[in-house]
């Protein structure tokens, strides 16, 4: 069995159970606490980070872009980057966009502050950091307006590992119950569409101990 | 003719110049100074960040991983990546090693204090940043120590893009003095072949104004 070692509120554990469930490829959940750095999951991964996918032949893979480009390379059944160059690049651009520059800018900002440095114990919230994760997101959500006007999804005029990669920092912001939907209709409707594939659903089961979502977060109706 | 928009001590940058040259793809490349923030640059590339490629058909191209990418896809006749899936994917396991947490630990702590703080006119270097940087880059060194140990280069038996990624990194920590090459001697082993390669030359004569590199950084024989 193909196992995903995650954490509820990573970004780049998301992308994964996203992917794997739009690529049909079953796989075992487990919660892996990279605070606790146990010895057997350094051996899988000496970067000490969530997600690492082992596959069933026990293929180890680590990093997000790793895994992605791994899994499109061997089941291509299924497709989520494009079918030629520079469709794909157009992807990988995005991808890029969310998992580096929304990541620095938004979810470190709001789910590090908020969630991690608990999880972690590494110190209180800063509120500065938290005020400018607040004040970036919403250009971010401009940027996924304009793409989903001018295209039909992120990437392209089809559903891809763009829309996969946005979806994942986005829902994780809205499980703090930090994004503003009422200010960004277009963001809100594309969300809308993505929200209610097969794949989110899992997501939106997450229940994190002692950390409940807002009640908006499991609803497509939001 | 190609043109790679880029800034010296950027290691995504010197990233892309090296594998363009040992792909042998001829580019002219532009200094970007992206703290200005040119609305023709910004127009190229909504992230405002160097590196970014401009094929001569005109496409477009930002960010590293998307560049490498999409340059092994086209340009096929001297593969940087690997021949296989998971040759590849340990390939990318590295380049995502060097440019997310060397970076993160090593190249932003140094590079981003002491130089690209001034540049950006951002405030003075942290020198608590600057400690962290000189106290983490060891167990880096000792990792590529490791790998080329084991193996002939950093990926495998293959000079590659892992070895291009940390050639990147280590150069520019390099260029300001602060890599400890004395108590690291087979990760020294390692870089000096890197070093002698043809596609390193230009980034050895670069000679950033008002900032030049301590004598050793050009120096084959370190």
């Amino acid at each position: 069995m193909r196992l995903l070692y995650h954490f509820w509120l990573s970004a780049p554990c998301r992308l994964v159970r996203l992917l794997l469930h739009e690529k049909r490829l079953d796989y075992k959940p487990v919660i892996e606490k990279v605070w606790e750095r146990r010895a057997d999951f350094l051996a899988l991964n000496p970067a000490g980070e969530v997600p690492v996918l082992v596959e069933p032949d026990g293929t180890t893979l680590t990093h997000p872009m790793v895994i992605t480009e791994f899994l499109e390379e061997v089941h291509t059944e299924r497709s989520l980057l494009g079918d030629d160059p520079l469709s794909r690049a157009e992807c990988r651009r995005l991808i890029a966009w969310f998992e580096t520059k929304f990541a620095r800018e938004v979810t470190d900002n709001l789910v590090g502050e908020k969630v991690m440095k608990r999880f972690l114990r590494i110190g209180q919230p800063n509120s500065e950091s938290i005020r400018a994760g607040l004040a970036n997101i919403h250009y971010h959500l401009d940027y996924i307006a304009y793409l989903s006007e001018t295209r039909n999804w992120l990437g392209g005029d089809e559903f891809s590992l763009a829309d996969i990669a946005a979806g994942a920092h986005l829902s994780v912001v809205d499980y703090l119950g930090d994004v503003p939907w009422d200010d960004h209709g277009e963001a809100r409707a594309w969300y809308q569409r993505l929200k209610s594939r097969p794949s989110f659903r899992p997501l939106l089961d997450d229940l994190i101990p002692g950390l409940p979502p807002p009640r908006h977060y499991a609803d497509l109706d939001f």
